[in-house]
């Protein structure tokens, strides 16, 4: 099977994404530490796509079996994640789309995380035979859990495989109004993560629900 | 008189927006290190906007004489420039549109300023009576210089004070094609400096000159 699997796939980054994706035909496995809450999220994704190809496993189950991988894991368990699934990863499409913010009196800034300039290079460092690309990082939960809302947003694509970048952007293609971007090498993910801090940001100030676009880009990814 | 001072303004980024604010009515003092190439580019802007309020000074004269104050000096002369100057940046308006970015192997990355994370905060920290705020840092120089090219982008605003941003934010209004948006503090300032370098390195790749759109506001700064 080439199913995708949507590892921490039950918060609602993870939601957003496995009904967009299984909504444009892909088949899902969302991974939890908890088989029960992956389940749970499961029958939710079928409730709202009747057509969608998706079960639930527990997080390292899920990773064995899939082919492809995306991460959205909650940052602060990632060292962990990565110490027993490093070998899952191996060889496999890894699609990173965590970003490790803080939000402090209105304001949303990252976190250090330790060992890495960014969570794509320390996925990179900690499982050097994946494949990562990052990606989804700057696209709403909330606008993504609405299936009734129209996406309009670039999803800006850094990598150091040029062939798991362009396997990605055709994946995104796949997800009505979402274009694929690309920007550069893995080591620019920092600033990709970093964009994330100012559009949630923008989203306190201006009571708004914000993504960008690229503009003057003739050509996508 | 309530001039605005363009310092470092014989470059590309300066004299685009030198170019598009004297178009817009507003007075300007290109300043240089060198008086004969600010009052050259000054010849230069009064040639291209004939209606012009425009003259040349070097840099500390110019500081001197304005109210506001725009920064486009080059990133490695600085630290000089402010210890010289901040005396008359105090109690004035500062608008910091300097990037430090460094292009190696088509791929931008931003180099790290001594004493802060940011250029901006760097600025505020070296002359703490300035009234600092971040802006026009993603909007491409060559677009700026050619007049007959519409712009479309929107211009992250990063301020710890809420009049001078808006002051700014009045200032970006009157360029044709630009949108004032509030970024946040003035600490957000490294992810704007970052966003440059994700920019330019898509300029490079998709060999366009880009800028970016924020989606999904109703409202701007």
């Amino acid at each position: 099977m080439n199913a995708l699997a949507i590892l921490g796939g039950t918060g609602a980054q993870g939601m957003g994404l496995a009904l967009r994706l299984a909504a444009a035909g892909e088949a899902i496995v969302i991974g939890s530490r908890s088989l029960e809450r992956a389940q749970d999220a499961a029958a939710k994704v079928r409730a709202a796509v009747p057509q969608a190809d998706v079960e639930g496993r527990e997080n390292l189950d899920a990773a064995a079996q899939a082919s492809r991988i995306l991460l959205v894991l909650p940052v602060d368990g990632l060292d962990a994640f990565l110490d027993q699934a490093a070998a899952h990863l191996a060889d496999k499409l890894v699609i990173d789309a965590m970003v490790p913010l803080m939000v402090k009196k209105r304001v949303a800034e990252l976190v250090a995380v330790a060992g890495a300039p960014s969570v794509s290079e320390l996925v990179q460092l900690r499982a050097a035979a994946a494949r990562v690309v990052c990606a989804f990082k700057n696209v709403p939960s909330d606008a993504l859990q609405d299936l009734s809302r129209t996406l309009a947003s670039d999803v800006l694509l850094c990598s150091d495989d040029d062939a798991a970048r362009a396997e990605v952007a055709v994946l995104v293609e796949h997800i009505p109004g979402l274009r694929p971007v690309d920007a550069g090498p893995l080591r620019l993910a920092h600033y990709v993560e970093g964009l994330t801090a100012l559009l949630v940001t923008m989203n306190i100030r201006h009571k708004a629900l914000t993504s960008i676009a690229i503009v003057g880009l003739e050509r996508s990814a």
